[in-house]
């Protein structure tokens, strides 16, 4: 559906993706890099609970975040970086489940502003149910700029 | 301004927090408790960042959502439970400092639903910056309840 | 995909759309109900316009907001009311065109909560273009009901 | 506390609001114009209500979107135009009143994209109450552009 800018784009988002500190700290994975669509899949983790043994809220819309920003960047010139500029996630059902996959994909790509939403599924016994939803603002930058807005 | 249910709201608050295990793996801290107001404080890790080296804006968000989450909790009577229905993150510079302070509070009160507002400032060699804004909706909740909406 | 708790659901949502004055006022017919999912259709009008002469953002948020407020009062009880919450609206492209057309549909139903989604497409020229998408919270409230939240 | 870079602001501004046709159509005039905030007021209007004859969330999200983009405007360089990409609204009480005061503020400004908030308070009997808040993010336009992201 998508025509990306830049042929090497699954390789540049692999790469990217693998400087995120933060998703090796929780265990998330890239599990599919298409034009426009990236999905990350999350193993369940005590460590990153809230007060009643689910995931917490923010992990959720960790990977969440990370797979719409990634979605944006596949679509990206190779010389772009991205930023995330807003979001807004809706809690859905408990976060309960052995693994999480989030699903990013763009809703609309732009020069400088990329819209996506991005939706998580929670795998309990082999079934899913989808617990969260996002829409999302990402902004592509070009590579040296410490005025990111 | 607001007048708490229960008088040991502080207690109640601060013991929920720490079952949040997030927020342990992440090492906030929670540093002020008051009606309708909590601040949650985060050093700085590396094993936080996104790829450019800054907080990722999911940790960014961890901290502005358990702030606001718990400055509802302080509100609510005792045998409640809080859920985060909803937030939305706008990130305004990039998350580069030592330490970040995470406000949230109680914009309006409600039986049912509350709505929050939070700001997360970088505190950097000794100068505070506003990095990201965040209006939220938290849920009170019956305490044993397994369907949250 | 969901079963209305009310079999008179159409009537229902149809009585309560004819009673808010600003659908009129703004001229938007409701073209399609179904169970959790409601359709609105506006003419273009210079009288609802913006700066540039682009139907105003704010009218394409109040025909996603009433498409989606719709279908979740779809799949509520026969005595229950709905009330917005809270949405967010990414504006994609500028609303120009001959007509525009809101479509809102159920997320995740609930007793209390119901989260919704709408797109919003203009059609010029026989096209049809995506130019906004919501993502909203619904709340079913009690006939009488002074204190909504 | 922000420093306008056109000093004719004011006029950039309030001539712009004039060919704002929707505010015209609802009855919404602008009260104050400063550095980065902006108020608009509109009295009620039955033909602006929903359902239960309050205003309608749609409009109450009207005057807090213009207040916030033309507070963001205020900032703007002479030659530039404002968009909104996003807004989130959380409607924190029914809209029933006199007056609407909806007061839009700059958070962050920036070259290409600047984040407000603004609140809608109604005013019934001599009263002000909160009934609104919303978080937003405007883009500065060049001045000829059909590629608005």
């Amino acid at each position: 559906m998508f025509e990306p800018r830049d042929p090497d784009f699954e390789a540049r988002v692999r790469a990217s993706f693998a400087r995120q500190h933060l998703m090796q700290t929780i265990g998330a994975e890239m599990t599919a890099v298409r034009p426009g669509e990236v999905e990350l899949t999350l193993p369940f983790r005590d460590d990153l609970t809230q007060q009643h043994g689910f995931l917490h809220a923010a992990v959720v819309t960790a990977i969440a975040d990370s797979a719409s920003g990634y979605a944006a960047f596949t679509l990206m010139a190779a010389d772009r970086d991205v930023l995330s500029v807003e979001f807004k996630v809706n809690l859905l059902a408990p976060a309960a489940g052995e693994r999480f996959i989030a699903t990013g994909r763009v809703l609309r790509p732009g020069r400088t502003l990329t819209v996506c939403a991005a939706e998580v599924h929670a795998e309990h016994s082999g079934q899913r149910k989808l617990i969260a939803a996002m829409q999302a603002t990402m902004m592509a930058l070009e590579p040296i700029h410490d005025q990111p807005l």
